[in-house]
């Protein structure tokens, strides 16, 4: 079902009981754009993955949050779901809430819309959000405002000392209004009086003046903003004080009920959070991380921090992209974009597992085309899942079915975020130390900056087919596809007069070291890609990690299958007849992106380090329940 | 009337007419933003301002151009307008087009929206568009791929020696798929055979196993686009050397027609610079940047630079925003936005000039309420500026009526714009130095970062009221309100342990100095506000500021009459009871708005000088003809 600000309210009850008596969640995110250019390398580290991750794609927005909660019924065998869309808009409430500026990529947006979705409705009913520290400011700022309030109503024009002089051109004009306050004042005609049409000065004299000239117990002047634009004065008779509190208590109930709508989906992010359920996505790294620093905290500078807020937030996730493309999935799917793992699990060796609706209205059915609504993508992503889990147990001595989320089976999957764009089956091991993929077979080239992917191909041709993938357009890191010839370009290619060859990780190591030295006076050529870690909130962080590490199991690196599948690529080069327009795009050397719409990097504040750790500290006590409902949860199969 | 893409070309031959045969234009833009952050200050000089928008606003886009034609009828002695309201979005038209990421400002959008803007219409019928060195680069990428497509056609499978090998889990699928062919090209029911649902590697083994296992010559493989995401292979039969040759022409007019399509909008500016045509705006400096930036050419560093631009393309416009703020009408008009002013001209002692619609449908009636549509917008602005003229001639003697667009009483007024949010009328004189506004009565003062604007209003309280204009938490510019005041200020105020006073003119020398000395070592803390003047392309700027000149007449400085008019306020601090608000975002000292939704600043490319003396010798040639037609023009009256 769609949800909007307009019906938000009235669906947080159900969609709690939803979350709370579900087996597992499953969840999508549309954003206005993917990539501010062209950043990642086919032989980036995770590491490297995350930082370039962060600095150049959480400034577009998570328009639409799909969630669909599966619910297991151990009468029928069956599994139910229920689907959300939400959309998400960050309005500003008032003039003090955030407004947020956030980027989009214009393909995005086409996309979207050829898809459907309605833009309209996303600006004009949208739902708020606020990250805690938002929420808190905002609840302080207004409760001091208030304060500043009750106290202004007993003291009145203490400086009228220091006001302003009336400039000669407006003093009829004041005097106008002055006869037009009394007028007003005089008779009960009207409720109110607005003075429209004054700039800030002319408005600033006319306040001043009212308050010289008139008694503050018999009329009252505030500022409201007339057409969203402009601001006007009105002038209203003084309220008995009886009146007068009552209208401030309305007031002060008034803004707290904005206050609290402004949470807004936030408020579902921490529901899913303290269910501490199983949370599946679909290659979800980037609909995590979207999901964390929209609605919950920045996402750290520190790759260990990240991980850390990660599996504090979701203690249990599990990528349906990851996992098909390990063992036993990765020699029976050729494809695992969403929509064709999905056809693919329709037919043999698998069973689709069938899931309908809990209730009319609510949910999809299999066959319903509604790819790239969040919701529907989360629904199918759940379907995936199941599907996939129950084809472990098929494989299981006696065959296990269903298998469900807490199954052992599902282990190796589990708190596995996959890479995109990277070579080999790389990906970000939430509660370890990351695997290292292969990268023997990878060297960095220099060589003049005329040479294209063609002179690459050239000069490693004796050792058969390569993957370029370009760092500057002097240099690039180039994969062999027969890997074992690795040893054999090192004998040949010698340094030459033209070029140089080095081992990926001799590379790699030097970049470190240069890094290192770099760090001491702060240079800004340096590159952002190795954040250093943060070593501040030291303290705060070694107690989290002690509840961390007893919450969350680690698991032994079950990177060895990950090795055996060496020769598959995530993402690789195009084929010849596509390669014209990839070859475009080098030639332009990021040129035509960079002058075309303004390419956006975005640089954040400083000042933000340990931000995460007292956001965990801070987030640590309202999820302090999870954990005894996560345990019950553990015992229903 | 609404222009899209779906009638853009339509509408192009009857627009063309109706800016050729015009006496004035009006224009005005929508954006998806107006400001990155609280970065002006009130006593910003026109350069720092242009630096800060430069770097802070140059990155929203510019969403409905408005365009307003006015024709003078001798016989009748009436004016008619026709207005255009063109949809502006960069929809990418192919893969290797500019991909453009922008930025949004959630509160614009938001307004935008509950003023019944369409963004569907927006992002599905948006008219794109490309600054002349993007259409150029693209053009040269069509040509070099139709070339290599030629090439390519004769040659194949050069390099079968390099191919990758096969993996063995994908040797059953590659069988599967010559199969798939084999049984396509040996029966005619398909035109085509499509193979979806591969990965690219597995596309690539595809592509590579049919190049060596098949005739080129009997069939033909293509990558395809097939639902926006995913990519296909698809097989077709080979045609004959004729139909592919006719085919591939086809092929090359439809990517000619796409490219001249994708000028779009930017075709619309360059027929307006052409015409050399009065243009007429209100507050229109942010109008004239983005549209310069997004169709012409990124805005230029340097201040100069961006001067001689602006006045190469637009050498004769008028901002009324600033014609209302001067005499003889700023003591007449208490409020100068657009809707006010309007309000304002209806009347005494103006006269409202009434412009008819020139044909039904194409235009406005002065009662209609479209304000914030851009055309709309552009026609009122019109009307006011006829009705400001009209006025000027009243006051001759004997009166002159009706004040066309090439009168010498608008002299004063051509080629400045108004600077938004700065302390007295303060303009950008396009034609020649600013004028420096009066800052005698200004001081930098400096104070423990626990003070609030309470602090120091009391601190200078003996000196009557003042205007706070924060630069850091310990640091601010205060203007006196009797500027008569100054010399006390110096005489009093002395140095303290606390708090130090000093001149506002001796303060910003020092900033220079500081400046003058970082740039040696440009180090990243060094503020960008007073950006460095570039020193290249001298001679081409000097051949240029010569063919300038010759167009344009230098005006005597006006700035006496601004000097008059010192105790006007721009915009001016708060009123006590909106105190309270801004008090908040200044006790929050922008961190909300920086956690916010991650506070965007946009790094530019470097390399870029030069960029506009290079564009303005290109659009010299394309703008030629200009001068005739503007001599022509200015004999109609």
């Amino acid at each position: 079902m769609e949800v909007t600000r307009l019906n938000f309210g009235e669906i947080i009850p159900e969609l709690e009981n939803d979350i709370t008596s579900s087996h597992f969640l499953a969840i999508d995110g549309e954003f206005t754009g993917l990539h501010t250019g062209q950043d990642f390398n086919a032989f980036d580290t995770p590491q490297q993955y995350y930082a370039k991750l962060r600095s150049g794609g959480m400034d577009f927005l998570l328009v639409q949050l799909g969630l669909c909660t599966f619910r297991y019924n151990k009468d029928t065998g069956q599994f139910t779901h229920k689907a959300y869309n939400f959309y998400v808009f960050p309005r500003p409430f008032s003039r003090s809430a955030p407004d947020p500026r956030f980027l989009c990529q214009s393909s995005s947006l086409d996309f979207l819309v050829s898809q459907g979705f309605d833009f309209n409705k996303l600006f004009k009913e949208g739902i708020p959000y606020l990250t805690e520290a938002e929420e808190k400011k905002l609840r302080e700022q207004l409760e001091e405002k208030q304060k500043a309030r009750a106290n202004s109503s007993s003291s009145k024009n203490e400086d009228s000392s220091a006001s302003i002089p009336i400039p000669e051109e407006h003093t009829e004009l004041i005097e106008d209004v002055c006869v037009r306050i009394n007028d007003f004042l005089s008779n009960d005609e009207q409720d109110e009086l607005i003075l429209d049409g004054y700039n800030g000065f002319v408005r600033k004299l006319i306040y001043q003046t009212v308050g010289e000239r008139f008694d503050s117990r018999s009329m009252h002047v505030e500022t409201r903003a007339i057409d969203n634009h402009n601001r006007a004065l009105v002038v209203t008779r003084a309220l008995s004080d009886e009146d007068r509190k009552k209208k401030e208590e309305e007031r002060q109930e008034q803004e707290k009920k904005e206050l609290d709508t402004a949470v807004g989906v936030s408020s579902v992010i921490r529901m899913i959070s303290q269910s501490g359920k199983l949370i599946i996505g679909h290659n979800m790294l980037l609909d995590i991380c979207h999901i964390l620093h929209q609605f919950c905290t920045p996402l750290p500078e520190s790759y260990s921090e990240f991980k850390e807020l990660v599996t504090f937030m979701f203690p249990r996730i599990l990528d349906t992209k990851y996992m098909s493309c390990m063992d036993p999935f990765k020699d029976q799917i050729s494809s695992t974009v969403l929509g064709h793992l999905h056809k693919t699990l329709s037919g043999e060796p698998f069973e689709l597992v069938n899931v309908a609706p809990a209730v009319e209205g609510r949910g999809y059915a299999s066959a319903e085309e509604k790819a790239h609504e969040a919701g529907y993508d989360a629904y199918l992503t759940g379907v995936c899942f199941l599907t996939l889990a129950n084809y472990l147990g098929s494989l299981e001595e006696p065959a296990k079915k269903p298998v469900l989320p807490n199954s052992p089976l599902l282990r190796p999957y589990i708190n596995r975020l996959h890479l995109m764009r990277v070579q080999d089956v790389t990906f970000i091991d939430l509660t370890g130390e990351d695997a290292e993929p292969p990268r023997d077979h990878v060297f960095h080239v220099t060589f003049p900056k005329e040479w294209k992917t063609y002179d690459l191909t050239q000069l490693f041709s004796p050792f058969g087919s390569v993957y370029v993938s370009w760092l500057t357009e002097a240099s690039a890191y180039v994969g062999l596809h027969r890997r074992d010839q690795a040893q054999l370009v090192l004998n040949t290619l010698t340094q030459s007069d033209t070029y140089s060859v080095e081992r990926y990780t001799e590379h790699v190591k030097r970049i470190k070291q240069t890094q290192r030295q770099c760090r001491c006076h702060r240079s800004s050529h340096s590159s952002q890609i190795y954040s250093p870690r943060a070593t501040s909130q030291q303290r705060k962080k070694r107690s989290l990690e002690v509840q961390l590490t007893s919450t969350v199991q680690p698991l032994s690196s079950s990177y060895n299958s990950a090795r055996k599948r060496s020769r598959s690529f995530g993402d690789i080069e195009p084929i010849p007849e596509e390669e014209t327009e990839a070859e475009d795009s080098k030639s332009g050397k990021g040129t035509v992106a960079a002058v075309a719409g303004g390419l956006a990097k975005v640089k954040r504040k400083k000042g933000k380090q340990g931000a995460t750790a007292m956001f965990l500290a801070a987030a640590n006590i309202s999820t302090g329940k999870r954990k005894q409902e996560f345990e019950e949860c553990d015992s229903w199969e």
